[in-house]
């Protein structure tokens, strides 16, 4: 058993529908239960149960958005406080307009999510450039798709930038697992 | 003339003790009006009058509070989309628990309201080492003070401390003046 | 008059051919300058005669190239300690193989740059959203070029993408010398 | 069995002082085999026998030194393009002047060096807040320790400290010993 919480915020869909998709590559993983919430429903119960925490936001401004940073405040820095988190694993994923084609500020919005997970004690997995599907959106510090074209006009995302993500969900959740089982 | 708007969040008070600060250094460059307002009070116009934008936070879980994120999200980004804030200047302050004498985060969270500031095309103005009571509590990303001990409990701030954010709020204000004159 | 230095790093000539760009567009503005020189050449005395200085480096595994960080830690941490460069004017470009569509890292080559500018006093003048070109690469930090396809194949890089680093050296320079006139 | 590599620059013996303690840490566990090197002079084999990598630097002008950066640049990018090093475990440390108590931009030198380890796929471990001697040096990313006063005086590194890094090494070791067995 291993248990993966997949918490994101969306604006456009385009978050929610990368979430969607690390949570299938989470669901993958042999005795895999995913839990798959907005950040403005989920609770420190989620967090508290789940072995991998999985946190993606799009970029506004060059870092998350303020509902993932208000669920940060308001739901994990309590738990922070207890240290009750120490130990499980996390990763990110962040969509964005990505004008000027280097990323749009997706770096220091997934940092900004990372310092979250490093405050919590989480063991941080970032997301390897051997991963199928990294060439069409990815930094090291996770998944990341742009949803826009220059005239920021919606592109849709691809199914193979789709399947990055679920490959994504599933390494985390398998790494969750060993570290489980110890 | 030179117009300086101090935005803050604050939640235990020191934040705000801080910003009051700021806007009495910026209040000392002859000819300037300064604005002291809330980031949930703060509208897209004071944005636009202000020549400079000088923005606080808390440190929350290693990044700025998500009032202060909110600001940016929905004031700040429509100004973006219309290139309405650049060549304004900028600079940032923030306080914290700073648990470990290391800054608690200070750095990302200033780095995540610069993001914001590089967006919108402002000039950042950093905090000089040579400011009298840097020593005392600051980075070169912006001021920053420690309001907390290692107990958790409040150690409110020292004059020596607040007559640096004056300091900073000064330096500010006058290059945003120098600027304007051309 | 107005003096804009030049630095880089480059390891296949491609941050060569940027900051040549760069150097042309400071060299527009009446009076001005420039002096363009390798991060390997370059002295505390051409920091020290600087208005405005432009530092432009490889992205090599996300943060900047060890010969620029060797420039920062032997030339500019002596003027860092005896406050010899507060006030001028700064701004960052980088270049790199960009794969994963995200900017490869840029973000945090930019932001190690931008460092040790705010340790040094610095004004840091961001790549702004209205520039020509930007859409073509470039970040809120500074100017970005991707110089490798997805098989890390050499692409060159565009006039069009040239003519915003171009830009980019103007309009630092165009400031530094606002600045100086007071 | 299990193998951990701590790599270090120091320039005053201080970072060199942290390294052999977080070495005598990872030294703990049982079956542990620890490799302690300067950056100088590690080659690209120790990283590939590792199982865990720990890198530590003295902050120089608000991010890691040139020596580690050289060392990340030309013998841990090649094992990058050959993805020689994903899935092993990684952690990172850090001195400094600490000038103005906060971190003297340790959080940004930590990140640079952590940027490496996430593009070369490794499992980042945090530095958790519930480790003995976290209040006395100490951010999420890593531990962090100041050497010298407002003064730029040294002033050495407490035992109570180094204790914390002892606990850092032995932290990381225990969790690449735990991947390792599945």
């Amino acid at each position: 058993m291993v248990c993966t919480l997949v918490v994101y915020d969306t604006h456009y869909g385009n978050t929610k529908k990368v979430a969607e998709s690390v949570a299938e590559g989470a669901r993958s993983i042999e005795g895999a239960e995913v839990v798959l919430i907005n950040a403005d429903e989920v609770t420190q119960d989620h967090f508290i149960k789940a072995d991998a925490i999985i946190m993606g936001s799009p970029v506004h401004m060059g870092s998350c958005s303020w509902k993932i940073k208000k669920c940060i405040d308001e739901i994990c820095a309590p738990l922070w406080m207890k240290d009750a988190l120490q130990g499980k694993v996390g990763g990110v994923f962040a969509t964005g307009s990505g004008y000027g084609l280097a990323g749009g500020g997706c770096e220091i919005a997934m940092i900004s999510m990372l310092a979250n997970f490093a405050e919590l004690g989480l063991i941080i997995i970032p997301f390897p450039k051997s991963t199928t599907g990294y060439d069409l959106g990815g930094v090291h510090w996770g998944y990341y798709v742009r949803t826009m074209d220059n005239n920021f006009k919606p592109t849709g995302i691809s199914p193979e930038s789709l399947k990055a993500a679920q490959l994504h969900g599933e390494y985390i959740t398998k790494i969750a697992k060993s570290l489980r089982k110890k």
